[in-house]
């Protein structure tokens, strides 16, 4: 590979992951018209990028959040470093407060034993993580208080409460939606009336406009978008796609091109092409069955929609950041990796 | 990261890729006493590690299989240079025809453009894939001696043929399968009469045993193995697994782990668990439902099975070869992406 950016999509080694600069900018323009600044806590899980946080940042928003410790040590490198949330439970805190005199860094913590984690491991914040009804990490709702009187009692800051209602995200109907995201909230509400603090932390790409409870959104599918995401009603368009090579025709019908399992996330199944239907993929393939299998020869180039974008993403060391086959930039997928 | 090999499994960061070197030699051990040397043709695209290619090699297996110009490019400067095969179509030639004076390189082509352009890029070796009923790669049995005088007009040494019958690898019934490989393979050995050459390359971990048509089997997952061909009868065992650490415990039953979608290939549904069942993986967690809840606690470690070795290995950068909780080794996983 060189270090030398492609000027055009003809130039890139598939499989190729693209995102079309047009519909990024008008994602992060959609979102920024609602979350201004601090109101966007971005998710930086969906894209692994410090090229792109850093887009981020030159649009206001300093303020981020991490799934892994490698994700907080690589933005901490690239100078992003006023507000960074682990959004996450870990027992490796201490590589957190190593870096705690170059950046404000603050930890989920649920149980006494991650908050000794964060105390043993020099960690100056934390944020109470609370179970609003996802069945994944989270303390519960009368656990809460004691955990965030324990953690001042040790000299953290406790900066307030979080909670994720990522099992409400994919809720078509948006009246319902709304009511059991007000219902999931009440009780990061009630949490939050027993830990103090300023920081009311949720929500996600799902629920952005309807969560008006958090004091900030964990938002970050939004500006690459997945099939997913886009089934819902959003002012949100997919960005991101997979280049790839057709490298053979069966005269049954369908067509190969050199994109597979290991360049797609595949937790939601099929990616999805526009001009006729996936069959099946295997490693390094992909078996598309075009509408008019005669439009296609070897050495077309396909365009593939992902149907997961973190996951996808994660298998992939850049970003081209393109105008149609036009490519503006290479930005490395450099936060992946724990 | 450090580049100093932990001790212990314990010093290890979470999620960590680990091999069992006691089951990893006997899986070799049991392919090698039917399969030695080119007879067995590892593919390298179910464990992408020029270490792991230098074990087998030292075992006598000298002749290698690739799924991308990029895994080609890494062997040959790992210095495994005897025999490579890109079982796969390429329009991309160039880079393995640049590689032609240090390495024996052969190609698979199934169509005049990829044909042109292993001529083009310098290849000077090429295999005839051939349609064996995957739906996939491979040229018409009809065409293959077309292609196969083509090549040798233009200079190119024409090896033999290629066809993977992997549509066939998850049949449980071994007489069932054994029939069905059987006229899988007559498609390829007619082809092989038009073609010529000495090789006739085909098979994989499911079918290793019951190919007796081709001269070399292409087989790698039967090395670390996974949940899904661990269904088959063979005398392999399962040697990969994901470690993982309890990062939270709810009372309502279940534990989470820091293992998720970012660590596992999805495409064959979610990895498994000895201690109990999963309920399903997010980006970094992966919810587990022990049998026993009072059994956990915080900062406990989990190994996790996967179900789908290849999207796996290409998730991680290293595998961690180890004995019980001893970690003997850090073998990189270097030859992932394109």
């Amino acid at each position: 590979m060189t270090s030398q950016t492609p000027s055009t999509t003809h130039d890139l080694t598939t499989p190729a992951l693209l995102v079309d600069v047009a519909a990024f900018d008008r994602n992060l323009a959609a979102m920024d018209a609602l979350l201004p600044g601090a109101r966007l806590r971005p998710h930086v899980k969906a894209f692994k990028s410090t090229e792109m946080a850093k887009r981020l940042a030159a649009d206001g928003h300093h303020s981020f959040c991490a799934a892994t410790p490698r994700e907080i040590e690589g933005l901490v490198a690239a100078g992003l470093t006023d507000d960074l949330l682990l959004a996450n439970e870990t027992l490796d805190a201490a590589r957190l407060g190593a870096l705690a005199d170059r950046a404000n860094i603050t930890v989920a913590i649920d149980s006494d034993e991650t908050l000794d984690a964060a105390v043993r491991g020099g960690v100056r914040s934390v944020l109470v993580d609370v179970d609003v009804g996802l069945p994944r990490c989270g303390c519960d709702v009368t656990d809460a208080g004691r955990l965030a009187e324990r953690a001042r009692a040790a000299g953290i800051d406790v900066r307030g409460v979080m909670g994720y209602e990522g099992h409400l995200m994919m809720i078509h109907d948006r009246d319902t939606k709304r009511e059991k995201v007000e219902a999931a909230m009440a009780v990061l509400l009630q949490a939050h009336e027993m830990v103090g603090g300023d920081v009311v932390s949720g929500g996600g790409t799902g629920t952005f406009d309807l969560n008006t409870w958090c004091t900030e959104i964990q938002a970050g599918s939004y500006m690459l978008m997945d099939t997913q995401y886009d089934e819902l009603e959003s002012p949100f368009e997919k960005a991101l796609s997979v280049l790839a090579t057709v490298v053979s025709i069966s005269s049954k019908g369908w067509i190969i091109a050199d994109a597979g399992l290991k360049a797609f996330g595949m937790d939601h199944g099929n990616p999805s092409w526009d001009e006729g239907d996936v069959f099946f993929c295997s490693d390094e393939h992909i078996t598309l069955l075009p509408r008019e299998l005669s439009d296609w020869k070897v050495g077309d180039r396909v365009r593939i929609w992902p149907s997961h974008v973190d996951p996808t993403v994660a298998r992939h060391e850049q970003f081209w950041m393109v105008d149609g086959d036009r490519v503006h930039d290479r930005w490395p997928i450099d936060l992946r990796h724990w």
